[in-house]
């Protein structure tokens, strides 16, 4: 038997302000860092021992990884990050306020783009500062691939061939793999393991900083999967997440 | 013009309390932390961007390391980890306080355990819990090249090739490179690189969380190197360094 940890980062500045975040490097508050040492430990308790780790190139990610690992004494593994983990991209929305946005153009319309399957917020334009072909880390990422806006349709189409091609495969020589990434990508992996169907899938909802293991057989075959903690803690989180679009 | 930034990692529990340390995986104290942070921010300050960084498998290490990344913004950056640029190992003396040592063995056999190029203390036994063979993070190092014991002149025949077949030939690709890693594994690769001799190595004390910048030209010929920050602070870092091993 093998596990997948997916795990989302904690909470981060913007999450705490509630801003449309996507692609913008924003860092963890002070609870996102409890909350990942917290997440730590109880992996350590419940006896995981990972291998190797996978994260995205976004500060939040990483840092929840690090921490995380440092309360398993697990600094040691190897990690690798990638773009291709990183969360939906929200184009135009990014930095925006959830909660006004959704005063401006309704909370229906703020409810596809956050969860429809297929409808992506504009694009960023071509030169706009926080357009990713600016920012170094993305420079030996071919421009084409370099998304402007997403819909999570888009952030799957990006995410899976990492997952088929590096993850997964490092299962079959790892025990335990954890992957620390975000509330849309991991949304998309989730979709992709579980069979999840395209109208289904928004209502799904990650608690974040809440280790959730995915077993899989020796051939690699998804099994079963459950969350790690306390049930009532991980349904208030779900809801938190649920309720960050609505207007009131 | 390439640069590679050697680190030594920041103030250790078993540093604070003057222990012989080696192998074993001790955390950084919150001072070591903030040495950490301050090393960052200077580096950052100074202008110094890396494309990638090395460390060592040990927890002081690590941290000092995703720390200092994190205060520079360059949390993405890949980075590898290695036994290779662990610790000298200090065989029997791992754990035992430095100044008793001294008292007990005087202090000029404690300066030729810490400081000698040739001598090694006496080796952990086969089955002392200490052994690396039974930690995990060393399983795919054949044990024939796991050290009980080391001598600087051991440390540096296993910590060279890892320079020179990894992180040397990295440069070529990277305009900066950081190196995270320890008082004695570092001391072997500034003579390597600067060409000391065996005997004057002895004197040479690395202060704590203190960028030393190492220039190389296009074809990776070493150039020139400097400190990173206030001289006589360092000065004072590199004094209580060499005043550790000492019974009064």
């Amino acid at each position: 038997m093998k596990r997948i940890v997916l795990l989302r980062h904690g909470e981060s500045q913007w999450n705490k302000e509630n801003r449309f975040t996507g692609w913008t490097d924003v860092d963890l508050t002070e609870a996102g860092i409890a909350e990942a040492a917290a997440a730590g430990r109880l992996m350590l308790t419940e006896g995981l021992k990972f291998d190797r780790a996978f994260t995205s190139v976004l500060k939040r990610a990483v840092k929840t990884l690090d921490v995380a690992l440092d309360n398993m004494n697990l600094d040691w593994i190897p990690v690798a990050k990638n773009w291709r983990l990183n969360e939906k991209h929200y184009g135009v929305l990014q930095g925006l306020n959830k909660r006004e946005t959704a005063e401006k153009y309704g909370d229906a319309q703020v409810y596809q783009w956050r969860r429809s399957y297929d409808v992506a917020p504009a694009p960023l334009a071509d030169d706009d500062p926080r357009n990713p072909r600016f920012d170094p880390r993305y420079r030996d990422v071919p421009q084409s691939m370099l998304p402007r806006t997403e819909s999570l349709r888009d952030t799957v189409d990006r995410t899976l061939p990492y997952w088929n091609c590096e993850i997964l495969p490092a299962l079959a020589r790892c025990a335990d793999i954890l992957v620390v990434a975000h509330g849309n990508s991991l949304r998309g992996i989730v979709k992709h393991i579980k069979g999840i169907s395209d109208a289904e899938i928004a209502t799904l909802n990650l608690p974040t900083a809440t280790p959730w293991v995915f077993e899989f057989d020796d051939r690699l075959n998804y099994v079963k999967d459950y969350f790690l903690g306390d049930p009532a803690e991980i349904a208030r989180r779900m809801q938190a997440v649920a309720a960050q679009g609505k207007s009131s």
